[in-house]
């Protein structure tokens, strides 16, 4: 980027009038949530940089930046021109930030960074790498040297009835504070905006995607104390919020109350979602420090759970999203008939949301939609663009990965179209993935059991044929929250967090042939129990998701009677459920796309 | 046991002479292993409990035996009129040891131990747990209360060829100095005998079932000294590991010469594996100590992936041991006819040993027999007794879990006959089973699966019953070695340790109806390369055992086809190869039995 050289000499200047060797620039903000507000977007101003993973280092002698594999080929083309060098990560001989470091400065060197932007356990855990090098915290430099920084953008607040949320904020609070200490006094500080507004029952639009609002909050045994900005509650939301005992203060002086806590209090947070900053003021007004160690938070364990209110408020927001999905496929269908290769990915990606907005319940997209044809289904994190529009032909598969808001739920549904002629391979991985995800569907498993143990029904089929995918089988949904929400996840790697009834995750095996083609089918569960004896507690899930599947795709004779079963099951479930809200074309559409096989 | 108070106050007269508060004896000895010497059994000795598992408390108030539900019926019994009180663990209400021994001894109370029956880890963890009482390490009180206490045997050591073991001494000394700093003098130190003896290529025959002898090794970067008894190694033995790079050293010289090692050596060792005393010994020398981090330790990481040779040694092993098994279901099936309810578990325990003792190669069970009949299969840890003799009827099933010790391979088997009428639940149960099994033998994983993601195939049919087992899927195997060998295992915990290829790992789901049956199907699988292509690396499992599976109480309809297709598979193999070592009779039941279903 032609800019960035200046960009950078400006904060050069801000480190020499401090004395200090390097700057740290990463990407996030002060909530450490998956999004962020354009004001933050400061890695991204300095280098040119787009993607949304990558920090940027910048030192007297010059710059470099760290990102993942994902965007080698962006990073290379966005920073031509800007003398930043471009650090592979995972690729062997690049160093790490740390190694890199201490070759650029001399041993009383000094590294800086924005203490809101790092967490008190990331920042420890750099601060020791970096050692012999001196970490220390500045303020953010960006205010003065980034003249035409974006604002923050504090939205109005609105509140979730009990009726949606199915459980107050007075009673939240109490099942919080009884897993917190008893004989002592505490400030329990969450920064986290999915917590808060969980616990609040409250909703925000300051970022995209994730409906949060900007806020910290601090309980106590007695009081609870909300930050947020002065203009974004209403009258209304006030006295609801001071009836279910939670106060308003200014979102500007979180800092302040922790720094006037005092040495007889004992701040509780989780040390990787506070910033070392409002830690570190904490402390230096005396407090103690304990920390929150229950995978995913006090809070965050409790909100995974959802309750009965809140599985109803998904399983309608699953119909409404399968009255769109459906739609959307006939509209496909008859569009690829009518001009083909004439409509492109882009242009489908806005065609499923306009079919979601006619719910009056629809509040926006959960994620960037994925709509990705041909080889380009083999980038997991594809997304079309409206500047580079890819048509689509008749051949292969289109892979559509799409969520929504509703007032009530979260959707994220993965289908995988066979719009054409498809290989004898193509076939078989598209039924081995499906294999996978039924075969998940189907788990019965004992009390206490981890994702970790559940991951291999998915990821078996696929490579007892020699494939695989790199990513995980699922991620926790938030309940009209976060789509990405933990603690739970269904993965290989280990995962303390036992399944509990009331998760729910995503169920996505897939398979990805470079250059070639994507595969993906994904359904959303809910954990539920099954059976209880002398055997034990056993749990399994309830598939919430209600769009059909693809048939044409599959090699009926790879699938086992009971997972033709399956299939079958779920698709009389589906045609059952969503019908009655179709009118009567669409629903001879339905009946035929969900008809028995085998 | 009426002696039992007598010998309690024994131990309180030498702990009143030592002004000590309480006593704590574990059951095991200083090589950490699963079986010890009778010389070790002080605990048995004291209380007049013989399981497996327990541990005594003395102090001069009062004595508490903790042991787990497998004892509880027993321990009750065998501590009648030792004033012992049972404390029953993972019981409500049943305190830890440490706790108990809070209450029973004042602040300043001395809590002791044998410093060489426990672990470093151990120790130091009880230690914490005890505080503010101190923990103390003393002698061994036995050697002078326990008038006829039996001797410490030193049984003969033999060798074993590379032809056996497929890797000489000095290659494996080399291999695991590569593992050991290269920049500094150490002492890498191994109590745990099963390790000495893969290192050494030596076997011997101190205790039962598992063929080892009493030692340690000490390796430097230049020396290894195998400390031993001195009338266990003959000449030529001597003179071989003199060859290898090992010398000999007398086995009650290891204390003196860890004291010895001085300040500038650093001593390696598993915290969990070298005693206490051991421990104190080097550091009161001076030595510094790094502990060996390596889940298993890093001789054990390497002795559980067989070698090629060792690999072959176990597929002989496990022709011998199904050429016996051949004829012990012959002979039980013939006897069942001939004496209906006239054949007992004993004396069937006796016959596989009988049979499999036809072979020259020979050496011995690998564990205690489990021959269990109706409801005594229900017990996972069951083993008949000649004083309780139970016969066996015509209906139901029998359970007969067995291993041998064969010069070059070690087998593990169970089988569970149907020898009469089943009920309907029973054959559901046997096919869940037999599912399981299968599905984990055929399981298809990437480089870098751990035990705990591959468990769920096993357990996951009969969970999907709503049943379950309460132990692990597998065990490692030694090779001819002990039929318990770590790190690895397959199970529902987590276990961080990957599955190689070498590594042999038992497979064993089961299930178990409280007072009615149990069934259990349990083979050896050899973990080994599977295929490598772009999507990475895949593993898979060579089914080692031979021994057919009864399939008389398999419901064909509920196996998948491909399920069919395995087990068919399966016999196809074991009858073409355990044919040719059969006379023409035994080919003819073989084949019979090998029929093909479905």
């Amino acid at each position: 980027m032609k800019n960035s050289s200046q960009r950078q000499a400006a904060v050069r200047n801000f480190l020499s009038e401090r004395n200090i060797g390097a700057f740290i620039i990463p990407s996030g903000d002060n909530h450490f949530g998956e999004y962020f507000q354009d004001y933050f977007a400061c890695r991204k101003w300095v280098s040119g940089f787009t993607g949304s993973a990558g920090t940027l280092v910048i030192t007297q002698k010059g710059s470099a930046l760290w990102t993942d594999s994902r965007y080698f080929v962006q990073a290379l083309s966005e920073l031509e021109g800007s003398d930043i060098t471009l650090m592979k990560m995972k690729t062997e001989g690049t160093p790490t930030i740390a190694a890199w470091l201490k070759e650029q400065l001399s041993e009383s060197g000094v590294v800086a960074v924005d203490g809101n932007l790092f967490s008190k356990a990331d920042y420890e855990s750099l601060e020791s790498s970096l050692c012999p090098l001196k970490l220390a915290i500045t303020d953010d430099p960006f205010n003065a040297i980034w003249k035409d920084r974006p604002n923050l953008r504090f939205n109005k607040i609105f509140s979730l009835s009990t009726s949606v949320t199915g459980e107050s904020t007075s009673v939240k609070l109490k099942r919080i504070r009884l897993q917190l200490p008893e004989n002592e006094d505490y400030v329990y500080f969450l920064s986290t905006c999915d917590d808060i507004a969980w616990l609040c029952n409250l909703r925000g639009s300051d970022i995209p995607y994730n409906p949060l609002f900007a806020s910290y909050i601090a309980i106590t045994k007695e009081r609870a104390l909300l930050f947020v900005n002065n203009n974004v509650v209403d009258e209304g939301v006030r006295k609801e919020l001071e009836k279910e005992g939670v106060e308003l203060m200014s979102y500007e002086l979180a800092g302040d109350y922790l720094l006037n806590l005092g040495k007889s209090v004992r701040l509780i947070a989780s040390p990787d979602k506070i910033s070392v900053s409002l830690y570190e003021k904490a402390r230096s007004g005396g407090a103690a420090f304990t920390p929150d160690v229950i995978r995913g938070g006090v809070t965050g364990s409790l909100k995974a759970v959802k309750n009965k209110t809140e599985q109803e408020g998904f399983r309608m927001a699953m119909k409404n999203d399968a009255v769109a999905w459906v739609k959307f496929m006939i509209y496909l269908e008859s569009e690829i008939k009518k001009r083909p290769n004439g409509i492109t990915e882009f242009e489908l990606a806005g065609k499923i949301a306009e079919f979601r907005a006619q719910s009056p319940d629809y509040r926006g997209e959960s994620f960037s939609p994925i709509v990705a044809y041909g080889a380009n289904a083999a980038l997991p994190h594809y997304s079309p663009s409206e500047e580079n529009q890819v048509f689509i032909d008749n051949k292969g598969f289109l892979l559509v990965d799409t969520g929504a808001q509703y007032l009530y739920g979260t959707t994220d549904t993965t289908r995988t179209f066979a719009i054409g002629d498809l290989s004898y391979e193509q076939k078989c991985d598209y039924t081995f993935v499906l294999k996978g995800m039924i075969n998940l569907s189907k788990a019965v498993f004992p009390k206490g059991t981890r994702g970790s143990s559940l991951d291999m029904l998915a990821r078996g089929p696929l490579c007892s044929a020699g494939k695989m995918y790199m990513h995980g089988t699922g991620h926790g949904v938030g309940h009209y929250l976060c789509v990405h929400e933990g603690p739970q996840s269904i993965r290989m790697e280990e995962n303390p967090v036992e399944l509990m009834p009331g998760m729910v995750t995503s169920n996505e095996p897939a398979v990805y042939v470079k250059d070639s083609y994507g595969i993906r089918t994904e359904n959303l569960i809910l954990c539920k129990e099954h059976e209880e004896n002398t055997f034990g507690t056993f749990y399994s899930f309830e598939t919430l998701t209600l769009v059909p599947i693809d048939t044409r795709a599959v090699i009926v004779s790879l699938l086992s009677d009971d997972e033709v079963e399956w299939l079958n099951g779920y698709h009389k479930m589906v045609c059952e459920t969503i019908s009655p809200l179709l009118d009567s074309d669409c629903q001879k559409w339905l009946a035929a796309r969900c008809a028995c096989i085998g």
